[in-house]
């Protein structure tokens, strides 16, 4: 079945195709797919026959065909509405972000517990966290992307979720675990940056240099 | 031996050891870490003897001798000099970013191609692509972060691997590979946020709603 890493080579499939598209490609193999993104030709049709894709052995696969395919299967086909909760750097860079859009993903609304903050005229609002429970349960929304400090998470975490939100990315340098029906992946830019510092230590260590 | 999830838990041991800190912890059992980072204590004991560090079955482990030796497995007991490359939205939130510096991590230059963002004057001083190589040598730089457009991302590569850089953070939603002798770590926003997504509808599916 599908797990986390088949969901995100599924995605890189994509980035994939639509660079392909734009190159005016009409067909793509499973070879090309497995080049861009760096896995065998056998994991792509695998990863493909879960989800019932299945190609031609000569002509490959038609890219808006199965560009349509991911897409349903990422849940691309409708737009997504997200809200950002914590207003700071990376609160700020992604409601700028101009790369969502082009993913049917849509902030709608960002919301900060910092009064100076607030901009209900802005084309994203940004709003005050006692308000955001009823906003969420207003407006249907199930997707949070979290940017407030370590200390707050929790504490965000637990207003978010009784609130209806099922999914949520987040920025925290905290490791957020929720219950069973909450999806949420964390992203630790100090952690990664930490992981490129070993890895680059120890490699440099067993060159000798 | 070490590999990356490894090397992941030990940061997150650190960060839940920093916090425990904080709270005036003298001593942590591999059970108080197991907890905080939800794996098993065991776990966390394979994990700290891989690096020679053992604890004391009744004591535990003394948080200040286990914090020291975490840092410098994580190459934390020097400061670690790194560049942005590309300061638009994510490279400008992560300029401004407290959390790096409490990790011994200093940002100490920004580079773009685009003129109007050249500040030469300010803390961190943002420079052009141009001069970008022979600054990387003249300070002895490994580390980049790579903010920049998905399209400009190899090409940006290509400069900066000649010039030295043995470890990238990336940003740019493509996924980039390296040479052997660089360690690259993608982190794709969008991406994320898809599988988030996919998730919370597959579970929306299966729970009939």
């Amino acid at each position: 079945m599908a797990n986390r890493s088949c969901i995100i080579r599924l995605s890189r499939y994509k980035n994939a195709i639509i660079r392909l598209k734009s190159l005016n490609f009409v067909r793509v193999f499973s070879d090309n797919l497995a080049d861009a993104v760096g896995v065998t030709p056998s994991q792509v049709r695998k990863d493909f026959s879960i989800f019932g894709i299945t190609g031609n052995k000569r002509g490959g696969y038609q890219i808006d065909t199965l560009l349509e395919q991911l897409n349903s299967i990422l849940g691309k086909d409708s737009i997504q509405k997200i809200i950002v909760v914590g207003i700071g750097n990376i609160g700020k860079a992604l409601l700028r972000y101009s790369g969502f859009a082009k993913s049917g993903i849509k902030i709608i609304a960002g919301f900060d517990i910092d009064p100076a903050k607030y901009n209900k005229e802005s084309e994203v609002p940004i709003l005050g966290l006692e308000v955001m429970a009823e906003y969420i349960k207003a407006n249907d929304i199930k997707l949070a992307i979290l940017s407030v400090p370590d200390f707050a998470a929790q504490q965000v975490l637990e207003l978010l979720l009784p609130a209806g939100i099922k999914g949520i990315l987040n920025f925290a340098p905290i490791c957020l675990r929720g219950p069973q029906d909450c999806v949420i992946n964390n992203i630790n830019i100090e952690m990664e940056l930490e992981n490129v510092i070993y890895f680059v230590n120890v490699s440099g260590k067993t060159r000798g240099s």
